[in-house]
């Protein structure tokens, strides 16, 4: 249900699932087929992103509420739906975007605990319409996943039982939306790209110019 | 239909219409009577609504679009519902607070030009029932205002076509709400203070300990 000729994937999943190495991996083969493809993330996908990513993901002795997170996000991807998502969509590019809707229904609403249907309101809002063609859900075991991570956010600071509602958060919205594929990141990572690209290859626009 | 016990009056109007000026007057004759007053702003009435206050409000090359600059101002008021005026009002305080909700409705409805029903929607979730017993709108000629209005933000670098449809946006929310109430800074100070004074004796709780 992208804008225009293009096609929106998203890679969700808990942190050290391998999303960015796996959408680095999916870029690089529809680069080499001949698709243009625009590889971004949230929060943090344009200039003022950034400085939003880091005001709310910087841990701070005065952190945001879990309604003010919330909006913050979703300022986030106001600003990157008007000046990434849509246009790209709109010239015929493949999106592959780290976290999107998925991640503030598993954080905020599962993780923090906001009332999900006013999560779902707000975000649906903010999208007015637009919906990713595909969310691919990155999946593997959390102890696994937070000692695979490298960072140490807000988010990655926050303790196993937080990371163990967002998990459940995600497989409960993989399993209620066939617009879903999950992919266990347990396998070898050849056998993972695999999946990845057989799932993306469903909803691909044709190559403009096929390169091999 | 503050929260409890106590009292909730908003300042709002254009830049340099005198809002803090007269919050700051009015604040003190109330402290005077024995109300516990707290006095506050948006944004920024809070530590980390500080932080946000400078990123939405700040010049910068890369300026939030217009659903970005709502998201933030609410990001703003959700911070300072839960840390600020929910408290207050719970233990009876008299809370007068520089912008509010009319200023969102003004400035990036009016203003800015966002669909007016969507932004009354997401501040209403933001809210969640909450409303100023009294809106005090600082009324006063646009360009008087803006000769006379000292920072130099993002808002104060709009155009006067800007502010005069923010305060045409003012006066349609004065007209359509009993609960607001026009005061013109155009006359002189003390007769201004009067006016306001004898507005918010319509709203005020019982004073604790009356001291003069």
């Amino acid at each position: 249900m992208g804008d225009g000729p293009g096609c929106f994937i998203v890679f969700e999943g808990i942190e050290g699932a391998g999303k960015s190495t796996q959408l680095r991996h999916l870029a690089r083969e529809l680069e080499r087929r001949g698709h243009a493809v625009v590889a971004t993330l949230e929060p943090g996908g344009t200039p003022f992103g950034r400085h939003l990513r880091g005001l709310v993901m910087e841990p701070r002795e005065d952190p945001p509420t879990p309604m003010t997170e919330l909006l913050l996000y979703l300022a986030d991807r106001a600003q990157h739906l008007d000046q990434v998502i849509r246009p790209a969509l709109a010239r015929g590019a493949v999106v592959l975007c780290d976290r999107f809707s998925g991640s503030t229904l598993a954080y905020q609403g599962h993780g923090r605990g906001l009332d999900l249907k006013r999560v779902v309101a707000l975000d649906a809002a903010v999208r007015q319409g637009l919906e990713p063609d595909l969310t691919l859900l990155l999946d593997c075991d959390v102890e696994r996943g937070l000692a695979r991570a490298t960072g140490d956010d807000r988010m990655q600071r926050e303790k196993l039982a937080f990371h163990r509602r967002v998990q459940e958060g995600f497989h409960s919205l993989a399993a209620g939306d066939p617009r879903w594929k999950t992919v266990s990141t347990e396998a070898p990572a050849g056998a993972v790209a695999q999946a990845i690209l057989a799932a993306a290859e469903t909803v691909l626009p044709p190559c403009p110019s096929r390169k091999s």
